[in-house]
């Protein structure tokens, strides 16, 4: 599967939270293009975009990003000029796109908590991000929920570690992923680190071992559930 | 009562639409500096937007309108821009625009009734407009219902001066305007009339008794019904 990050910031430099992202992404994905960076500022600053080159990047990714801080209540004005540059004309022009998933990956300045009728900003997120809902509807497009990224610098270590994994896992797995599918994945990731000392080899087997056995009880629970189900419905 | 129209559309002299609304404008309200036609394209394109022109402009009105059409389930870009150049850091450096009112004047490709569960648009305007909502929230202005126009290319020559005459109205009247207060604005408009030939003239004036008689009539009923209801009530 390939992901197409689209990310929309008028500084990525100087953005902890960009910056956090893109250090996130696993090499061996980038390196093997089943994830691509892709900068739309910096890409428009070169010679503008090309839209036949960005029509094809869409076209070769299965997920398509939009990656962004929200700026009064949407995605800073360069998403926009490159969605009004690249979807010009008639919609059916764009069948061939038909099927891709956007997902959206958003920072805020507030807590999620502060977007609900009555706090802050009054409004949730789905209400607030509806265009970009609306947009994936119009061309065919499976809307996945979006990743939200609350008040990134306030972030402890241990929270930066969890959104490190949700990130990864928003790129790359099927989604809505399931808690097992989610499991499984993190197994997998463990059994690809190999080069480290011999220490931290033992905790991580262990780990590994933890994991599985919490995997297959977890299942388990799950099966035994599901009878239990079976029965009160008869 | 000061109205600053703030258009945001990429071409203004290719747009028929954009033509109509700024012909549609009345000439002495332009002139007392009533209603102030504020191109942001054709401002950005001279030297970029002097952020405290901008902000001393929004400051002298009363109601802020922004006029576009509907690109992608939101303004063109332009707007965004803008909002982004003028409204930047902390929310609280514009208390001194608390209290004015924001007006939507959007025009659609699409008609109206396809923004609805179900229909080619899926969502309501309403939603798809809330990050603007969210905006005048945020900023303690008044959202005002938006004045929107469907298919202003397949419009007849009657709805198009219906369309003039609720533009106008949208920009000076106190909104929402019951239907007396319309009334009584068409009366003040017939009134100001008066270079015409007298044959127009005679026609006016039978025009002007009978919306008159109408407007009597109509607040009679009103009284009337009131006094019905309050002995329903009784």
């Amino acid at each position: 599967m390939q992901t197409l990050i689209l990310v929309a910031h008028p500084e990525i430099d100087n953005s902890p939270t960009q910056q956090f992202l893109q250090a996130s992404l696993p090499q061996s994905a980038v390196n093997d293009d089943q994830l691509i960076w892709h900068d739309l500022t910096a890409a428009f600053a070169k010679n503008g975009w090309s839209r036949e080159t960005e029509l094809t990047l869409l076209e070769q990714a299965d997920r398509i990003i939009w990656q962004f801080p929200l700026y009064w209540y949407s995605a800073p004005a360069i998403l926009k000029q490159w969605q009004e540059a690249i979807f010009t004309g008639e919609v059916s022009q764009y069948e061939f796109l038909a099927g891709k998933e956007l997902g959206l990956v958003v920072s805020l300045g507030e807590k999620l908590a502060s977007y609900q009728a009555g706090a802050r900003e009054q409004f949730t997120l789905s209400e607030i991000l509806r265009p970009y809902q609306a947009f994936a509807q119009k061309l065919g497009w499976r809307y996945l929920a979006p990743l939200m990224i609350e008040q990134f610098s306030y972030l402890t270590d241990s929270a930066k570690q969890k959104l490190l994994v949700d990130y990864q896992q928003y790129l790359t797995l099927k989604q809505p992923a399931s808690f097992a599918q989610r499991g499984q994945w993190l197994l997998a990731q463990l059994q690809q680190i190999a080069s480290v000392d011999s220490t931290t080899k033992s905790t991580l087997a262990l780990a590994q071992e933890q994991l599985a056995d919490q995997l297959a009880d977890y299942q388990d629970l799950q099966t035994q559930l599901q009878e239990i189900r079976r029965g009160e419905h008869d």
